[in-house]
């Protein structure tokens, strides 16, 4: 298809805004009047709440409401705005009378300044009684654990166990040449997003709620705050405009939202509630830490037989996403490398540890990290190459994936073949080991699979509307959410290539929930899939009602129409064409048109595929890994923006690395507070520390679903950086680790043991 | 029909807002760095600028941005935002190199307060070479008057007069028993606003600019502005909430909403641009003044047998909307009262005044205040009760409108009879003169017509996107302004009405151009006729959809189903339904239904009729007139809210006692300077000044094409009013007068002439 706009890397509409500082947040926003709020936390991790006395918080100066949990509807809310699917909970109170983790709030104030407020929070007093707790998912599941929740099916377990089975793995496993086991612990990486949680909420006269936040889901945050208030929809209106990163954790509303909205309804004025640093880690949502065991047969020519794992999540005190992230993550293990039998058992545990939620690569992060290092052990006892192996097992066309759809086109051997060949990876592979010295590098590569739209665990619907003015300019009104990566560029991208105007003349409304069509919120890679498909649709339908204007003046009918720069033209008479300018202009009696299109888009499921390669460096005297290069391989079906693209698998990888080597928010398991709180001991790459990537875009499996056949980008270069750091480290110094985040320490202990496990060679150079 | 919501007086969505003062108007607005603009205003009503040194105003810290016509684009522009209609002129610059009224702008200045700006306006010297002036009408139209615009057709007139010619006048007049003529005169009222013009403007750094104002057509203002600065139009936005009044006036663009764009452009920073209440006078609009020369033919039983005028308006210094309103006003004549024979002359005359514009009655008040006393006059000189002279001459049914199209129904006839019936007319005409001593009392009444909608001056369209949410509450995204009126609730009533929902359960969204499909504005009474004729159909295409959905789960086929309070159920069969909410839930492994609906309606033309109905009191010693009662009958086709319709009609006569008795906008005619620009000299009936008014409302004749059968109500009742009290002052004391406002003084007066014309009946009591 011959494209104009699409696939150009245009000027992204944002971006003056954001250089400038003139691009407005959500925290940049101030109302007369408005009152700031402060949240106090426990400093117990389980307890029962004795006593809480608020009297001399309330008599402060300068305090106007204070709220403990004798002053908020005792509602039972999904912490997550998803209140009809299956991914989520419904556990948690605004304020309880009970605490389940070290940091949860019992009480809020709402003052004239911060600091006032801040204030007011020392002067609550709070009688605990302590009760016993469970920090780790072992001690939890232990017969005699402490019952976090009441609710749960069977002692600590979030929600019944998620099974998949498919096949025979007994007979699988007899007819396999090689059975593999292993264990595999994944940590507690953070989103750590730019822009901390903050909300603005006002009511009007006439019991209308108006909420500013930083959120990926704005209908989804009214569809709860309505529920849980008792409000109807068109009294709530959620406004975001920018966002400074989400990954996932801001499709939840933790309990800042709901106490910001109460007080601003209790002192009758504007409240603001910005989250610090160190709440964000207390109160936000981490990734699920997980436990693996995973066993696979294969045959001698690297066929998989059977695949069984167990996996196990620590959803931490309450449930969040845990129930659609084990669901997903379990589901994910059928795919990637086809195998006809499989079992699989996900579960999920409640602890007296901070959430875990949704994060960007959900589920999949934690399933093919252990699934593409137990592939890279497999290739070595085989003797075959680990990506040849890879590349013989690939999914591919028509294989059903993880979501029950079948897999359209072959992305992931494209991709295997298309980083073998960049790289060379046979030479590579074989130079590797030759580095002489305390400096040893290597080559590991890694692959992963992600769906764009999270269907079937949520039903979805894209919608849109599109206006065109009387001067052919045109507006998208789209309910979907810019979290900073691009999206509202690629949609009207879209618009405008359907339309066949030029980018420029494309405006983007977005970030009311009053204004534009609903959406189901930017997460499960579907903004530009879905969003960008629906804004395509309601474009092609300002589009046909342009072209019968335009037909009655060119005498041609509808269809032998076509528009390309502005200019209506009738296909295969060169010249013969009027502007769409002139199309839309006055005529007949009637005002200049004002066309609207509007459409609605119910997706199945796309999928989207990547390889990593990945160069290491291991320092064996000081146990530091260094990335030295990464070349990612994403089959995406159409890039609508390259250089957006580019930037979505860049800082993918940036993530990744973090997971794989620095960062794991970690909980003290003799009392459950929180260790590193802050980016002073949580540690992620800096732009200093990010090596060179040489990113590799392919479109070689189209979804004929997406606009002009794209899929989604956004989750999937987090997942398969991991287990290519892990194999590239193994093929550097023969160690292999089961876990993330690989410390320096866990290096140094890893090449002590192999050393003595192994044949001394005498004396050491 | 049976009607649920439309017809009741419900809570208007404004009101709570209003009266707490949170409701936010244009001028409430701050934004940081904000600056304040003034302009330097002309000192002198006709002259050329020689020179003009800002030096020392630039020079002035804190002063930002300082602009005389050598800084600003020098493109003619349209004052009245209707670019492409005939109804307005092109004949003004932003500033330009002379100056045509006293207070004409010829600088601006931006600085960081109010106070600042105006001393660095005492900091501008500008030079003046004096040109001669025209200050009437008389003097413009003489031979050698000086030439105000080089553009005119001829001399001084906006453009060529407007002819309108039915049968033979001639014959007509040779058949008449009864020749009357006369000659009429209108002052100058003005609307005066209670919100002054502001505007608020900023540029972000992506060449977008951003306009809150105070208007009536934010889409009009966004096409003037886009074409005056070569922008396109989704890179102006335009944002009205609350209204302060308009009345017609807030159509146009003065000078101030440019030069603010310009200063913001200038200055880089957003820019406050207040008028106070002197300049509203100065360069805001007023109705235009007229002389009109009137002459009818009658038959013996009151048959009108020809009817010729010629009527001049003094346009001001500018053109505005003098070819609209005189087209309107001359065409008017055509109908109100039957006659086969006309030949109507309509010219406009610029003059070195203030600008004239647009203003609620639109030409009407001046062309049937002549019309309506010289019925009067007739109907003394025939024999003939007037009311009865009028009922026999209403137009009615079939009749040709002043706009070209059939007459629907025999409104006016209706409103007559039942305003006789309701003040019992023949009684209070008999008894009226009984009253003795210095104060007299007196009945009189006056009839009008007035068209919904300007077409076929300009073409029209109203348009509509309506959203229904996921639980069944539904948002009208509209683009009608709201101007104090309660336009929104109206809407909103209309689309509860029209799919059976409550109308808590609609919300509106309305006042930014990017958001909001496409308006004309809020003007010619159309708002309800036309915006809400459209948010009816966008309603009935959502419930269309809804019932398809609902007809799966009832078994029944779409057109079986009706919606009523929230619920829907099967025609006929009691009992057998389901709720809004239950039918847009998920089902069938899809989302809750989002539905949209948009519409777009092309309305021809309705009119709404009134009789007036007043009783004066005349105090003969201070010649003070009192109007005593009023009894409007209004035929409006169907009420949608009867309080705010009722709201319009009390408002409506308070302007129109106004106008007859004491509001008149007095320039000096030696020098062309305004006399009394401020509330003090300027006098408007207040709230203690009025009258009781027994409104009646009737709706004989609904318009099949509004919604539900409504027409407009707003321009209607200042109208007859005027000649209703004309009428009754002369049925208290014997004094016929033909002009407006009727001062004490004219009273004393007339009262000496005619007293000096009577036989002296010897001592007066």
């Amino acid at each position: 298809m011959n494209m104009s706009v699409v696939g150009k890397s245009v000027k992204r509409v944002d971006t003056l805004g954001k250089v400038t500082g003139l691009a407005r947040y959500a925290g940049d926003l101030s109302l007369p009047g408005m009152l700031h709020a402060k949240i106090k936390r426990s400093n117990i991790a389980h307890a029962s709440i004795k006593q809480i006395d608020v009297s001399k918080a309330r008599a402060l100066p300068g305090v106007k409401a204070v709220l403990t949990h004798q002053d908020v509807p005792r509602v039972l809310h999904y912490g997550s705005p998803h209140p009809r699917s299956a991914s989520v909970t419904k556990d948690q109170y605004i304020l309880d009378n009970k605490v389940r983790y070290w940091g949860e709030g019992v009480a809020a104030v709402a003052a004239i300044s911060e600091e006032i407020a801040e204030e007011a929070l020392d002067l609550i007093e709070v009688e605990y009684e302590k009760l016993p707790a469970a920090f780790t998912v072992e001690q939890a599941l232990c017969p005699d654990a402490p019952l976090i929740h009441d609710t749960s099916p069977g002692g600590n377990l979030v929600m019944d166990p998620v099974i998949v089975t498919r096949g025979d793995i007994e007979r699988g496993f007899a007819e396999a040449d090689l059975i593999i086991e292993g264990e595999f612990k994944g940590g507690r990486p953070t989103p750590a997003y730019m822009e901390p949680n903050v909300c603005l909420c006002q009511w009007d006269g006439n019991g209308k709620l108006t909420v500013w936040i930083s959120t990926q889901a704005p209908f989804m945050v009214r569809g709860v705050i309505a529920e849980v208030l008792g409000l109807p929809l068109n009294n709530v209106r959620v406004l975001v405009d920018h966002m400074g990163g989400g990954f996932g954790a801001k499709q939840d509303l933790f309990q800042n939202e709901f106490l910001c909205v109460l007080l601003a309804r209790e002192s009758k004025r504007p409240v603001r509630m910005e989250l610090s640093r160190k709440e964000t880690f207390l109160s936000g949502r981490s990734r699920h830490p997980v436990h693996v065991w995973l066993k696979q047969g294969f045959k001698k020519d690297g066929t998989i037989t059977a695949r069984q794992a167990l996996l196990t999540f620590n959803s931490g005190a309450y449930g969040s996403h845990a129930p659609g992230v084990t669901g997903v993550s379990t589901a994910s293990l059928t795919s990637l490398y086809r195998c006809e039998n499989v079992h699989l058992e996900g579960r999920a545990v409640y602890t007296n540890t901070p959430i875990a939620g949704a994060f960007r690569g959900y589920g999949c992060v934690q399933s093919y990290y252990p699934l593409d290092i137990q592939m890279d052990e497999a290739a070595e006892r085989l003797g075959i190459d680990p990506a040849e192996l890879k590349l013989r097992n690939a999914v591919r066309g028509d294989d059903i994936a993880p979501s029950g759809h079948a897999v359209t086109g072959h992305g992931l051997e494209d991709c295997i073949r298309r980083g073998m060949a960049e790289v060379k990876w046979s030479e590579v592979r074989a130079q590797a080991h030759e580095t002489s010295g305390a400096i040893r590098y290597g080559w590991g590569m890694g692959c992963e699979m992600h769906g764009s739209s999270a269907y079937p665990g949520i039903k979805e619907q894209g919608n849109a509307i599109v206006k065109m003015n009387e001067d052919g300019t045109v507006t998208l009104v789209t309910g979907t959410t810019g979290l900073g990566t691009g999206a509202h560029t690629a949609l009207a991208q879209i618009v405008a290539e359907e339309l066949g105007v030029k980018f420029e003349d494309v405006g983007v409304v977005h970030g009311d929930t009053d204004v534009t069509p609903w959406d189901i919120g930017a997460f499960a890679s579907h903004t530009t899939f879905m969003g960008g498909r629906a804004a395509q649709m309601a474009a092609a339908e300002v589009k046909k009602q342009l072209l019968e204007r335009a037909a009655e003046r060119l005498e041609a009918a509808p269809g032998d129409l076509d528009i390309a720069d502005g200019m209506i033209s009738v296909k295969g008479v060169p010249g013969y064409q009027i502007s769409v300018r002139e199309a839309i202009a006055p005529r007949l009696g009637l005002p200049a048109a004002h066309l609207v299109g509007t459409a609605s888009y119910h997706p199945t499921k796309s999928y989207s595929f990547a390889a990593h390669f990945v160069q290491v460096k291991v320092d064996t005297k000081t146990g530091q890994i260094e990335v030295v290069k990464v070349v990612p391989v994403h089959e995406i079906g159409r890039t609508i923006h390259p250089v957006a693209a580019a930037g979505q698998i860049e800082g993918g990888i940036q993530q990744g690395i973090g997971h794989t080597l620095t960062e794991d928010y970690v909980i003290d398991t003799t009392d459950g507070h929180s260790l590193n709180p802050s980016f002073v001991d949580y540690k992620m790459p800096l732009s200093m520390d990010m090596p060179p990537i040489h990113t590799i875009i392919i479109e070689t499996a189209p979804n004929p679903g997406g606009p002009f056949g794209a899929k989604g980008i956004a989750e999937d270069p987090i997942i398969a950086i991991g287990p290519a750091i892990a194999n590239a480290v193994y093929h550097a110094i023969g160690v292999r680790f089961h876990h993330y985040p690989i410390t320096p320490e866990q290096v140094l202990d890893g090449l002590r043991k192999k050393n003595e496990a192994a044949p001394r060679p005498g004396i050491a150079a």
